[in-house]
């Protein structure tokens, strides 16, 4: 059903390191074929845009102007839903913006005695590019969590892709893009969207960097035009690991681990206790609970597979464990959650307490549900305002203040060997 | 010598579109030479290593250990320096600590009247590998750029490989590092050292990001390892954009443009102003400084192909273009250049005034001269501080806080299908 395992058995680290193995394969029919799409893109434009969408999603339209929505539709999707849904959809949208205000970077500076002045200039991209995937894996709470931070940053402008296969739209989703305030949505998607929004085309306007989740094809591409425009992380499959001291309804951590089962096969859910009986609790709480679930077949294989039951010596042992994962979701499901989160330097986000199940923080809590996956916590950090904002250096060196720096950039600019450096930072000597 | 162009010929944009052009190719043949060198690293680690330092480096040694350069060979290769150097390194370094210093980014949290509390924990990384190319382009000032803000932001542990092809060492390179307090240096270099830093071997420590220029090899490299570890931009050719009222004498701004294109032949050098006369002067400035100039070849070079001295209609459309190219490098030579710079969206680093030419911000005014290039100044930012730290959300919902999220969370979750989402979001509630 799950793996058990105990941080005091001999092969303890080789079989942690072969749970966690996950090697994310390159197809190369897919790359071969995004690369040809997206050169395409970049020669024919709208022609070859058109082209890819009637192939791929079976949407028949002679122009580009005839696959925008306009967004009287998504406010007439957003009015027709149930009023629990529209207002979870607002609530949570206030919330998530409420929080990411706390991220907004602000430019600042400082003057030196001799009247220099230095500092850093902070502005919004100009335009965002999301992109929202159609069918199945279309998220809602996705969209809010990619659109919010750049409203927040101060973008100007954030259009929207989402491919409609077959003409169908979900409402649901254009919904949400009238709840974050999207200013203009298509309905394309695949490599081909990703092309006309890195490159532009004659009816799609070129944006500065393309945000939000995609399945291979959109994943190729926008690897391939990341320095053409900014990207977000290449997701992996989502993780979660729970440290547990029991005392936690053993019910209550079973379903956190079946929610992050749920998304596919390949999610990973990890338990660490030092407490045995509360694992064999839990993985009880798990056989009895699974049958009920309408994703059980997922959940089932993504437990077997990839799930783990691990016993430690103490919590302490399990922090150690959890800073080695660098894990995207962790819970501390613990009376006294502070006293290990204190020892907690890598994970995406941090749920503390019994209270704080990943799936408040999924939809409504506030901060993003985008994390850096697949350890990359280690040196990654949420999607936030601060993705949507960059920073320009600010040097306004005085004359008395050239007198100061001329030489030294003198000095140095000729132990490397570059005279013209020397000569432009001695004109500024007075002699 | 150099182009002139003039906004208001009908052709302009074209011939902006085409000075600007820069097609950044992929040699296939560097591509599958890093493959397999980064494959064989992974698997046969130092043995590998040694191969190819003997082979690329021609640098024999048996052991990884005899190719670590101790502490004390840059300490006393600092302290061999000429005393006007080791002072200019070590007041250059004093500065760009304190710039960095304001950088920091530091941890927040907030309560929310229910008792949730909400936050950004913000960690340095743990291990960062610093690459410093060997030979010509080894420049002392690029590594203080790349480890100082690593050590600023708290990386408790900053190593740096180096290749020193035929066994010889760059001594302003070693003092440098003594300088930086690096902690552990290896004279390896190439694609190798890029492998062993990313995957680790038994003797080179596995690091969280790796920064650094580096040539095609260590680029790809570098492209390839990304996602194992964090990376900084794979930089482009290097450019300046000047905006000139005509306030600033011929001659400066002339060696401003050198100063760029000495860097290479694919540097580019851009200025602007609305002063025919005025362009007129630096045209002349330019033929008479550039024959005594012990770079001319590379800096007529570059001029020739890259560089324009383009006159504008006014200084604001020249801040338009300047919007619109987002140079790494902005020079506002002006006599008001606040006025300018409030106009200016995109950029790498702004330098304002005549007093501040980009060499001095290049070694010593403070601010990081590692700047992005090639138009990335849309969506992203100098190095700094900020890359080597990383924040994890803190998600901390009360008891009562939960009463509110769940229901929120239970009705989103159900209109995504995800009904163990639900589940766990409804098991917070109390019945």
């Amino acid at each position: 059903m799950i793996h058990r395992l105990n941080t005091t058995a001999p092969d303890f680290d080789t079989r942690l390191r072969t749970l966690l193995a996950f090697e994310s394969s390159q197809d190369a029919a897919i790359e071969q074929a995004v690369a040809d799409i997206l050169a395409d893109i970049q020669q024919r434009g709208d022609a070859a845009l058109l082209e890819y969408t009637r192939r791929f999603d079976r949407v028949e339209a002679d122009t580009i102007a005839a696959l925008e929505i306009p967004p009287a539709d998504c406010a007439a999707a957003l009015a027709a839903l149930p009023a629990d849904q529209r207002d979870a959809l607002e609530r949570a949208a206030a919330r998530i913006r409420s929080y990411h205000e706390h991220q907004v970077m602000h430019s600042w500076q400082y003057t030196e005695a001799d009247g220099t002045v230095l500092g850093q200039k902070v502005t919004p991209l100009d335009r965002v590019g999301l992109y929202v995937p159609g069918g199945k894996a279309a998220y809602p709470s996705s969209l809010l969590m990619n659109a919010i931070p750049a409203k927040v940053a101060g973008v100007p402008e954030i259009v929207m892709v989402t491919p409609t296969p077959g003409g169908v739209r979900n409402p649901i989703v254009l919904a949400a893009a009238a709840v974050a305030g999207i200013d203009r949505v298509w309905a394309i998607g695949g490599a081909q969207a990703v092309g006309a929004l890195a490159y532009g085309t004659a009816s799609i306007p070129a944006v500065d960097k393309i945000t939000g989740p995609g399945n291979a094809y959109v994943a190729a591409a926008k690897r391939r035009v990341f320095g053409t425009v900014g990207i977000d992380m290449i997701a992996g499959p989502s993780e979660i690991l729970i440290i547990a001291d029991g005392t936690t309804p053993p019910d209550w951590v079973a379903m956190d681990l079946f929610s992050q089962a749920e998304h596919d096969e390949l999610a990973q859910a990890i338990l660490l206790s030092p407490d045995a009986a509360y694992l064999d609790a839990v993985a009880e709480a798990i056989a009895r609970l699974l049958p009920d679930m309408p994703r059980a077949a997922i959940i089932g294989t993504s437990l077997k597979n990839r799930g783990a039951l691990i016993q430690v010596r103490d919590m302490a042992e399990a922090c150690a464990i959890a800073n080695t994962i660098a894990p995207e979701h962790l819970e501390i499901s613990a009376a006294q959650p502070e006293r290990w989160a204190d020892l907690i330097r890598h994970a995406g986000a941090i749920f503390m307490g019994s209270h704080s199940s990943e799936s408040l923080g999924d939809y409504c809590a506030g901060p993003n549900h985008v994390l850096p996956t697949a350890r990359t916590a280690r040196f990654s950090s949420p999607l936030g305002v601060y993705d949507f904002q960059k920073r320009s250096s600010i040097i306004h060196v005085s004359q008395a203040g050239a007198q100061t720096l001329g030489p030294l950039a003198e000095t140095l600019a000729l132990g490397e060997g570059l005279q013209a450096h020397a000569a432009s930072a001695r004109y500024r000597v007075k002699s």
